[in-house]
């Protein structure tokens, strides 16, 4: 399997419900410094898994609609914890999504699987792993 | 796949038996950085792999009965080179029984797999990656 | 000259004022990855610059006043905006503070100078660098 | 499964063909910062997956006969675009033919597969992941 | 003292001149991730070193003129050797004279000095430090 | 100000005398990441700080001496504590009688400062700066 990695980041502020969560109950944020991984089993014409100026672009656009945002206030998460976990799965349905629209370009329809990682300090991240 | 990693680290000694290792056959010593990575294929009520919490204290205290000791005297290891891999091997054992043991809390059950990570230097890791 | 860095995060929400922060101007987060450099001209008696698990509570200490905060709503930062910058001067000020305090032991009296870094993310950091 | 993973690097020049491109048609280089993980279902008798300083030359040799070169210029490569994709097939492909022709010892049979990982920059890497 | 640290990265091939170079006087290239930390003594009305916006601008702006080059072919490095000491100097060069004709805004004239830091693997870098 | 920072490492078992040390005054071990910054006012005629393939032989040899070994039997430091930053003055004191011993080569004379960094883990580490 081949794979390309692209890394990017966001600064959100959000809040955590759940007795589990102490004192990121209250309104805090993060930076998450982001990774996501395309993978496909053979390399195209170009010998490339994907064109990685679409790709940064599709992460940043991605990133961009929860940078610098309050997650708290956002209509997408209303009733769901914005848990790193939970946030690396929006992501990964969001980047799917835009794979699947044509924002990778053709080739896009190879990408068999993602990989996004959020990093949310030097000691602590969360991923999800699936196919597109 | 979902899956959160916590890092943490261990300051020992030790010594290798084997011409394999050289001048590591000498009494000296190592950092461990230490990556545990918690997979789960679904995320619970609270939108989380495990309580963070909890899993930062698990590792925390599974490093804890290694760190600044002297591994060529302690009984779990009798008779058994303590290398990098083996290492992440008695990390694995020991997480994935408090698992077991109930101190994830119920949620723990949930967990399928973990991959540990060793790191010895900037050059140089070892890891054990199995289900739990 | 001597020098010991220890490394901690805390997690804030904020917002800052003026046009110049463009889509900062919103409430959002971060994660701040904090060094704090302590040195001193000369080692003490026992060849360390600072006892390090005493460095390592004052860190986390006047992290904590901070972490899993809507630093907007802190009184100590009213009229002022929490730019990255200003929170390595906090971070710096009253990590001097609990040094003249004496919260490093009588040794806390030698350290000459601290820099104190914020990294925001892998591509961005500030630091205030002075004598205590 | 158990593995191990060994870091060094290369310093190449390159030029791509294809509009997908861009600026990168023209000639330029890279550092490649490459990662090798070798795989293995056991542990051998020594308790490690393979003997490090065989890897590590192992991997430097291969480095070697790209490192300080302009790859446009290397026959090897004639016709075929060296991707950072296409260079982690080729540095996967050499190191198994290495461990195929004993360069890891006897035990080198059992390495069942390699994650080779080329770190482009801070911001962007490519991998190929097979058995060997 | 005040700093904001900001990084980005260039890929270009080059060779050097000069026994001291052995193999590298060969053409090969270089990924160079790059830090510029600006330095300034009081903050200013928004509680900042400088603009980052227009900090991360100026730095792509400089390394944009040598990204993806043959720095053989450069007239500006005509007879010079683009060691990466050499080449941490350039930047700092066009850095400082973009902020003495003003791209960093008013403030820019606040500048006391700059870091310029040229990582060009995981195990070295060059620096070039002074004032402005 | 130019400078020139190389990477290597030791791994090294020890103990620490004093109640300041807690568990850490058990025998136990370190792998110490160092970085060594050779600084110099003015590039010579080929435009380089130091000769990197020179300095990484002279740190590897400094740091080779203590590698793989139980720095309480060592003659060198007996009597004193091996704490992070003592052994970062002996890298200090070993490269700079190195640099006045020629292993660098004539150029060696210009160097005017170094800066030694060990570090101790992924949170802590120490430094010691000083003139050649």
């Amino acid at each position: 399997m081949y794979s390309v990695t692209v890394r990017d980041h966001m600064m959100i502020a959000h809040s955590l419900r759940g007795e589990v969560f102490g004192p990121a109950q209250s309104l805090h944020g993060a930076t998450y410094v982001v990774d996501v991984e395309f993978r496909r089993t053979e390399l195209g014409a170009d010998g490339i898994v994907v064109d990685i100026g679409l790709a940064s672009s599709v992460v940043r656009s991605v990133l961009g609609e929860m940078n610098y945002r309050n997650l708290d206030e956002e209509e997408a998460f209303a009733g769901r914890n914005t848990t790193t976990e939970a946030l690396a799965r929006t992501v990964f349905d969001r980047v799917s999504a835009a794979i699947r629209g044509g924002d990778l370009g053709p080739e896009g329809n190879t990408i068999v699987s993602l990989r996004v990682t959020l990093h949310e300090s030097h000691i602590a991240a969360a991923s999800f792993d699936a196919p597109v």
